[in-house]
This record gives C-alpha cells, sequence and structure tokens, in this order.
C-alpha cells in the first residue's frame, strides 16, 4: 500500500476496516526486529516474517488508539508485488464451464495451458486501466485466484505444494481477445501494459480446506458475470504447482494465475467486450474485493 | 564472463584471441570513471557506456602487455545477461521453412507468434545443459538471434526500432517436443531449467546493414543441421519491436529470440531428438559460437 507517500507493507483487518501500518508497528512494539521494505523481502523472509508480523498484530490490536493504525481511506493500494521474478503464470481453461463457452466440450483440457504476463502489466486495485484503444477493440476480464510462491523449489510434489504457497490474492487477467486470437500464443493479447491488476490483499495462511469455502465472483458495472467455487478447477492448486515445477524451479515472489471461470464477456451472445467507464471488481469472501475501472 | 572468481564485464577483440577486463581497464585508463558492474547495469548507461568502453578499448589495444588482456582459455563465459527483467520473448515460426517442416503451407504465420522462456531457464556457453529425461524424451534444439534491448521503450515505430537496441547474441531455444504439443501453450515446453542458452558475447552497434550479411548455422556433434541468412524471417527486428511493444513496455535488457530456421530434430524423417552427450553448437560470423553439451 502507499500511507504516507511511502510504499509499505500493511495489515488488513478481518472486517476490512482497520490496517495496520506495519512498519510503525515493528518499531514501537519489535524495536529489535527489521520490518521487510516490501512484500518480496517478507516472502524471502517466509514464516520467520508471518510469525513476527502475527505477534506485533496481536499485540498491536490492544492499542488501538495508536497511530499505527489507520483506516482504509488514508491509504492507496498499489499491487502487493511489483515485480514478479518470473512473469506471472496464468492457466488456460481450467474451469470447465469456460473451456466450453469458449469452444464446446473438446475444449476441456487434459494437461494444463500455461502461458504468461510480463511485470509491466500489474496494476494495483484502484488504478484506472487504459483499454488500449489503437491496439485492441476487443478487451475482456477474467476474474481468478492467483498463488503467490513462498519458498524457491522445483520438482515439488503434489503432497508437499501448500508448504510452497505464501498466500493467495485475486488477479484480473484482463485479455485483448482480438491479439490473442490473431497471434495464437495468448502471451501478446495478455501482456499489455496494465493488464494484470492484482490484490488487493495477500491472504496467508491458506489450505486445501480454506480454498474448498471461497467462491469466486466477477462483476461488471455492478452486473454478476462470473460466480464459481473454487472446487470447480480442473488442476487445483497443488495439481500446477506440482506441474509447473517438474522441470522449472519456482521462486518465492512467482505468482500463479490459477484460471479463470465461465461468464467473460466473449462467451456472451453477443460478445460484450469492455467499454471505457465499465467498473470490473472481483469479489472472493477471503480476499476482499479488487476493482478498476477501464480508460480509454 | 567469469575471471579471477568473479562474474565481470569483457570485450572480445574481433579475433576471438583477446579479452579485455574491462573493470581493470577502466581503473587504469579511466580512473575517474566507474566501470558498470554487470551488463544489465551497462545497458541501463547505454550510449555513455558505449563511447568510454570504445575508449578504453583502444587505447588498451595500445597496451597489449598489460594484464588488463587475458586470453580467452582464461575466463569462464556465463550467460550475458543473468536475469531479464521480463522472460525471454521468443518468436514462433518466423522463418517459412522451419514452419512448413512442422506443418505445411497453412502454418506459416500471418502475425508473429510470441511465447516466453523465464530467466531460470538461462545458461551460459560452454554450461552442461541437463536434458531432463525425468520430464521429456524428445528435447530438441532450435538456433536463434536474439534482440537485446537497450532503452525502455513504447509504441516503437519500425522506422525508429534500431535505436532501442543494444545488440544481439545467440540464444539456443531448447524445446521439450511432448511437453510443447501436450500444454498446446509453448510456456512449460520452452521453460526448463537450463533450456535457454545465451551467448557467448552480445555484438554492439548492430543495425540492418550488418544483419543482411550474417548467416545463422546449428551444429549437432559437427553435423550442420540449421544454415540460413537472417534475411529470411519472415517478421524481421524492426518488425518485432513494432509489433510487441505496440501495448507493452519494452525495458533495458529485455530479449527477443527471433525464431529458428529450418533443420530442428523434429522436422528430420525419423525425428532425431538430442541424447545425453551430444553438442549443439550454434554459430554466426558476427558473434562466434554457443556451444553446450547435453547431458543426462
Amino acid at each position: 500500500m502507499v500511507y504516507n507517500n511511502k510504499t509499505q507493507l500493511g495489515v488488513e483487518r478481518e472486517d476490512g476496516q482497520h490496517i495496520l501500518v506495519l512498519e510503525e508497528a515493528f518499531r514501537k512494539i519489535f524495536p529489535s526486529v527489521d520490518c521487510p521494505a516490501d512484500m518480496l523481502e517478507a516472502i524471502h523472509h517466509g514464516d520467520a516474517f508471518l510469525k513476527n508480523a502475527d505477534k506485533v498484530l496481536e499485540q498491536a490490536k490492544a492499542m488501538p488508539d495508536e497511530n499505527f493504525w489507520v483506516k482504509p481511506a488514508m491509504v492507496k493500494r498499489c499491487a502487493p508485488i511489483a515485480k514478479t521474478p518470473k512473469n506471472i503464470m496464468c492457466v488456460g481453461k481450467n474451469y470447465a464451464a469456460h473451456a466450453i463457452e469458449l469452444g464446446s466440450d473438446a475444449d476441456i483440457p487434459d494437461h494444463p495451458l500455461i502461458f504468461t504476463k510480463p511485470h509491466t502489466s500489474i496494476a494495483g486495485h484502484g488504478q484506472p486501466i487504459s483499454l488500449q484503444r489503437d491496439v485492441s477493440e476487443q478487451v475482456d476480464y477474467e476474474g481468478e485466484v492467483a498463488v503467490v510462491i513462498g519458498r524457491q523449489g522445483a520438482k515439488i510434489k503434489r503432497e508437499e505444494a501448500w508448504d510452497y504457497v505464501f498466500g493467495i490474492t485475486l488477479l484480473n487477467d484482463l485479455t485483448a481477445r482480438d491479439l490473442q486470437s490473431r497471434h495464437k500464443q495468448f502471451f501478446l493479447g495478455k501482456g499489455l501494459d496494465g493488464f494484470s491488476p492484482i490484490g488487493p490483499v495477500i491472504a496467508t495462511n491458506v489450505n486445501e480446506a480454506v480454498i474448498a469455502e471461497q467462491r469466486l465472483m466477477t462483476k461488471v458495472n455492478g452486473e454478476v458475470r462470473q460466480s464459481a467455487p473454487l472446487t470447480d478447477m480442473i488442476f487445483d492448486i497443488p495439481d500446477l504447482i506440482h506441474i509447473i515445477s517438474r522441470g522449472m524451479t519456482l521462486e518465492p515472489g512467482d505468482i500463479i494465475a490459477t484460471g479463470t471461470p465461465s461468464g467473460v464477456g466473449k462467451g456472451m451472445s453477443p460478445p460484450q467486450y469492455l467499454r471505457p467507464g465499465d467498473d470490473v471488481s472481483i469479489h472472493m469472501p477471503l480476499i476482499g474485493t479488487l476493482e478498476n475501472k477501464m480508460s480509454e
């Protein structure tokens, strides 16, 4: 988040109404420990950071009048991770109903399709997104859950995959459908500047049971377009981590976006692409809402 | 390169027999100017760095007995850029004869296919490359010329594209054909650890006329498999920079691999994939030879 003109770490309380300015809280409660400067550094510190942050949070709760507590309106959200080590890895057609809406039963994949989006496409919650009308006339939303990798690893076993997860967040996998189909491989149509809003927060301490209860919902101008339980994924989070890491080393801060449910604009009849002024919001109870307005 | 147990910048002379240890030469010839610590920093300094390096090189040539001159055998090559800002961007099917050998005339693209390879796949000249036999049984070579971007830019005009080029190098776009076809999008089959050897050097001051005279050649165990002039590219270097940057910001140190000519192992009858012990070398007169031995 940006607070006091400085990009820094914050912790949002469950009620969504109180944000802890972490560095300030560390300084007052835990002066012997340095607060990481940004999310990537925090992820590199891993469990040690999470334990310290938890302790600080617990003590801070008993000090509600301290100035390390701020209201959401006082901070500006930015993407939790500004620059991933690798491009963001994304899964195509990971919900059966979405594969069918863009094609037919034959498009349900036997193996995950993985493509990438560069860090230059990352945007934060609330940031206006240019539809780049000079480049595309068919920009579409894709609400997704994204996994943030916490530890370096390769050949990660399915049953150990959650040990490599730092947390999960939301991602809007904005897609220029015309470029996507024209260039066959998805990178160009997916990789435009600003086409990967991420956030608003990363939820940590996530596991299979937590995921099983979550539902992902995307609205355009308040109208529900996508709504699905995460259990609808064809390849679940442990599958994806296992398959991607078979021959490729994953690193702390890498992001894997897990695919979008049915209900994208291209699947509607007739297709409805985003227009300047449209407001896209992606919601999951555990994480909150990632919302961005589209501009010219 | 690695010299004296330190990764540092070197300049190779045209004869390929003399390498200037740049930091040492700066210290003696140009003590008031700091030599960049690595290639990315050098690229960020841009023309200012190239001018200083040229001056140092000119003066150093008159001092052949100084210890800033070393023999190639005294240094170990590493990839000129260890970590690109974005994943390496690669062009699929950019030579007509290659598109046809993997399919038919119908596979010659009207628009470039762009996919990516992560920095974790980068390897240096001379580094043994694991074929990862537990993951793939069909690893193939693809000799390519790669462009190193020198300046940040978006919406770059075709006629200004060369202003954004720092230099060119060679890249072996190693590909697990079984993963490539199984996962449809190319990232997984292309992105395995070590599957992007780059180097041995970056040639700077390159332009259209220089490119027009170059021929790219790939050998496996000394046998010529690929040989084509760079003028055979369907989308040339200015086309690629223009098209990729239409909606996406390119950054200093980004790499664009320009596609491979015909003659890959998959195109042979029967297909001939790489085996442990095979030696793959990619050659272009301007740059020299990028050679790697395959291991289990």
